[in-house]
């Protein structure tokens, strides 16, 4: 099987990094991917599941832009609902009726959702929740997960990040995931101090196995903010509509007070929504909450249209199957070449490694021995499954994830290798 | 001359507030509409320097949607740009070359540039100038003016706004405006302690005057961070473009370490930027930055074409003449029916208010009948111009100014009119 060249990617980054501090910053940043030679780096075009780079190669993409991509690249039925909006008006002098609508849509699919309200990042939604939790409970302490990601807020990356300050963190209180105990053990040590308590649905760190919640989880946690008067608060933005268009809660059996959302909402349009209960709606509406954009317009029509379709599609049970279907054969094709593949997580989000691999070298040398191939994998990132990913595409994957087994076989230690 | 009614606004609006926290939120709210009934709340479609509304109102503009809006509504140039990039793709696996475009194109700009990243809000990118502040100086406190807006997040809304917490805050320092010698004493006070001094070019609150720069303010300003190794950010989100295409600070004569875009960059598209110096681009990469649509090519080849533009319209200077004819015209009109107008800012963002007026409640009323005829003015917020606002809607603004004043005349106190 041909390799891909990435130098016309390699050759824009140099000039990037002269402009652009770390050249391109953030979680899209060729710093995680190793080896750096053997990815894209900048995306030409984009159709369905796959993207083209500027070396011409086009990749199968499973980071789905991390996260948004989930009806597929340049989507018609999104990007007309989106044209239509646009033609008559995007960021005006005021909103666009079509708020209203989607605010109506997500009240309606949501089932714990009285209320939505609506801004551009994931991040804006997790501090909003954070400033209505405290807010409605005149307590300042908020309970975190260890390595649970929320955003970029200095609050959220935690101490020792650089920019971070003490005061930041000072009351953000970290518990282990799963950990029952910690949280009781939290609350006793600081009675009627605890505003909220923000999770993921379940964990997903980076360079780390995902983890479900454990039985009754959420249950007695759900029990506890309820006896202490804490604000459960979901931070959806990545799973959302991935596991249940009712709400990752529904699917894992809770009820949240605050909901976040973003990644799926409108397939790659930038919006993200906070919804929360009925109870909650007087505290949402004292704290001052607004941006440049966040009246947009078109954003707005592209997640009514989204949501149509996902609902449509039934998309987090087609997500899911993509899902099971992908790595199982890739764990079978594993297990041919005398490797072991460890898949954790949701099938609509599985992150993945190869086990006897402590220092994840292999497993990298695996993911980019396949984006060589075409087929866009990251090791240290869970993945993304969208409604674009084709049977034509996991068969074109698992041709390319055997190739790969059999590269790193010739050249375990990745010396030469193809 | 016949007066608007508002109707389908306010129907809407109460099937808003059913799902949506105060039916619309944050800046657009119409709770600083007096009296809402008189304003349009939800736009169906914007054409040029004029929206309309869901009742077929047609308004001449003066928010510009709060500023984004700088070369007109569904301006063709850019959103050709825009058409282009999206039919090769938007938010991708990778971000678009055109991110390397566009940062070559703003330090290419911005004389004081070295550097730029993209966000999407105004306060993504005051809130990652001050983690930058910090990380470069391993210092805390950050002195910013008191009244100065720079977004949502706690520590700009200040102590006592709901969901703001006293940690949020004990690290910024609120001095006056144009007070010197109140950063020399906190300066003094704490020593080896201020990370950063963040201002807007020149001081636009709500609901008061703007304040221009004392003659060699920023010089001052410029001159003691040097002095004490403070990091001086200028928030020119709102009036960046609209003084100067070199940047505000050029306008006034100094030279910043950071600088905050957003609003005029892209004409509506959304998207942010942060700037800066050499000397702070290695405290800039270690800071992590980054949100799900930051990487969206679209509002990128908004951006460059919107900035192309500004530069082919000699946009600030345009924008600064239609100003000057406006509020200059509406000062005669206002001494022709015994009124006096006050006028403060600069003429491409002007704040008015008819003197004699504590309560405002006059000011209110002359806004109200003027957006009741077709010239959508706040009463509360500085307003905006555009490259779009052409002679005929300065013509026809006059003659509603016109109206507007014969009505109050009318009706002095509110009872009756029009």
């Amino acid at each position: 099987m041909d390799t891909y060249s990435f130098t016309k990617s390699q050759e824009l980054f140099v000039r990037a990094a002269k402009v652009i501090p770390c050249g391109i910053n953030g979680h899209f940043s060729p710093a995680m991917l190793v080896p750096p030679t053997s990815y894209p780096f900048y995306a030409e075009r984009g159709r369905g599941a796959r993207f083209t780079d500027v070396d011409g190669n086009e990749l199968i993409d499973y980071t789905c832009a991390y996260g948004p991509m989930v009806l597929g690249y340049n989507n018609e039925v999104v990007d007309e609902a989106a044209a239509r909006q646009r033609e008559a008006g995007d960021t005006m002098g005021a909103p666009g009726p079509v708020m209203v609508e989607l605010a109506e849509k997500m009240v309606d699919m949501l089932p714990f959702a009285a209320w939505a309200l609506f801004a551009k990042n994931g991040g804006d939604v997790t501090s909003y929740a954070l400033m209505v939790a405290r807010a409605a409970t005149g307590r300042k302490k908020i309970v975190a997960i260890q390595g649970g990601y929320h955003g970029v807020a200095a609050w959220m990356q935690g101490a020792g990040h650089h920019g971070v300050i003490d005061a930041d963190v000072e009351n953000i209180v970290r518990i282990p995931w799963n950990d029952v105990a910690a949280f009781v053990r939290v609350l006793a040590e600081n009675p009627g101090q605890i505003a909220g308590f923000i999770a993921t649905p379940y964990h997903h760190p980076t360079f780390a196995d995902s983890e479900l919640p454990d039985q009754g989880y959420w249950e007695s946690i759900r029990e506890l903010c309820d006896k202490h008067g804490v604000v459960l608060i979901v931070d959806d933005v990545r799973c959302g509509f991935r596991l249940s268009l009712r709400g990752s809660a529904e699917f894992f059996g809770f009820t949240p007070d605050l909901a976040c959302y973003c990644k799926a909402l409108a397939n790659g349009y930038p919006i993200s929504a906070l919804v929360g209960s009925d109870a909650l709606k007087g505290a949402a509406a004292k704290v001052f909450f607004t941006g440049s954009y966040w009246y947009q317009a078109v954003p707005m029509a592209a997640a009514v249209a989204c949501l149509d379709e996902l609902v449509r599609l039934d998309a987090p049970k087609r997500m899911q199957d993509f899902g099971r279907a992908l790595t199982g054969g890739m764990q079978r094709l594993a297990d041919k070449h005398g490797y072991e593949l460890r898949v954790s997580g949701v099938p609509s989000m599985p992150y993945l490694r190869l086990t006897d691999d402590p220092s994840l070298m292999l497993h990298q040398r695996f993911c980019s021995e396949c984006t060589r191939r075409g087929a866009y994998f990251t090791s240290h990132h869970n993945w993304f499954m969208s409604c674009a990913h084709t049977q034509e595409d996991l068969d074109r994957t698992l041709a390319i994830v055997d190739d790969a087994f059999a590269a790193l076989e010739k050249s375990p230690e990745g010396q030469g290798g193809s």
